[in-house]
């Protein structure tokens, strides 16, 4: 049995100022909830009103009805499962390898995207600037299909990183180099911008290299969505490092 | 001065049925609007609350007040301009060239996406299977960001299409052969399957080629979005082709 007190702290959970104050988040649906659960994060509560699609050995959850399931959901169709994990603790970012450092991502279904990405093409770590969506976001879990428990998030100023690192820093910019004219190394860090405004001044100045995707045909096209660039440009990553 | 009725008939036009029953569509937006008028489109109506927003040699549109539009709208918040555009005839997809094939994309976002991607690219022309989302949705158009305006789109039956074709045909699939290790011809079809279940097996068999993105690192990543993994495809087609 769940009170109202609890259905109404879960809901508020949708809701970033929550998030951060209580250090929790909400994840919805069998399939990102089982991952969750296998990653190894720690819940703070199950509810479930389809007991039999959780994994096996996994004992401590409650059966709520589809009532009280739907007054805790964010979303229009509540999917079965919901359940409240503890938001990681953030390390500081380790440059073993190739990074992802995205400057002010602003719509959750990019970020979704761009985790899932990073999870398929072995990229360990995202670090986002203070106002990139917050990866805890609902519909940034969603988007992300469960990659969230794979891929390491930090949210930081892009600027010391940038300055610090050894490593090559690259940006994507519609005036960059053309990505088939050149070599990417076996480590660095590449930097993705805000949807409308691409990467800022800021971050742009310390950029060892603008890279850009070349554009075919007539096209009148202004840009490519940030989330298709980054999988683009991650492929072309991958494809000189193999 | 816009009566109730046209109102309500510009809001029926939110569903496909009353889309394909009259052979209009709706488009909404400053950026949207202007690209679908430069590309010569047909429009039956130009709706706005502000008038200094459409093209300087455009005369022929009514202006509006917020009430109004808000009553035509199917945005959570119109923005500025709503126009009605006859749906082009669609001829006979022509193979001149690389022709992106869709099997059954459900998703506005997605196509909308693909579509954009191909204007990039300088893909012509795009293929439908009949079970893929209407690309005069409202959701697709907006994602479009106005590259309906310059790829032509065809819905009908993918076999005679695969069939007939004197060029090669791909298809994405994650059990196909490594992108990275063959060579794209100049010419050709590239399918892209169902967000869920892939290419469907009629399609399948008529394929000369089922080809994967590879994956790296420990991932347990199923699979790419459809949008994501159409641009790293389309990406490897035209880098090869230059």
């Amino acid at each position: 049995m769940v009170g109202k007190s609890q259905i109404k702290f879960i809901r508020s959970l949708q809701l970033k100022k929550y998030r951060k104050l209580n250090g929790l988040f909400v994840a919805e649906g069998v399939k990102l909830v089982n991952e969750l659960l296998q990653a190894e994060l720690t819940s703070e509560g199950v509810f479930t009103t389809h007991p039999e699609l959780l994994p096996p050995q996994f004992s401590s959850f409650e059966v709520i009805g589809e009532a009280d399931l739907k007054r805790m959901s964010g979303l229009k169709t509540p999917n079965k499962v919901l359940a409240v994990f503890r938001i990681p603790e953030t390390t500081e970012p380790v440059l073993e390898e190739w990074t992802l450092a995205l400057d002010g991502v602003k719509d959750p279904g990019n970020l979704g995207t761009i985790i899932r990405l990073c999870d398929w093409f072995g990229i360990p770590q995202i670090v986002c600037s203070e106002d990139t969506v917050d990866c805890f976001n609902p519909k940034v879990l969603q988007a992300t299909m469960g990659s969230i428990a794979r891929v390491k998030i930090a949210y930081t100023a892009l600027e010391p990183l940038l300055t610090d690192s050894e490593h090559s820093t690259f940006g994507a910019d519609m005036h960059g180099e053309n990505i088939y004219e050149l070599e990417f190394p076996s480590k660095g860090i590449l930097v993705m911008g805000n949807e409308a405004h691409g990467i800022s001044d800021e971050v742009g100045v310390l950029l060892d290299k603008k890279v850009s995707i070349p554009q075919f045909g007539q096209s009148s096209v202004e840009s490519l969505n940030v989330a298709t660039a980054t999988a683009i440009l991650l492929n072309e990553l991958r494809r000189e490092g193999r």
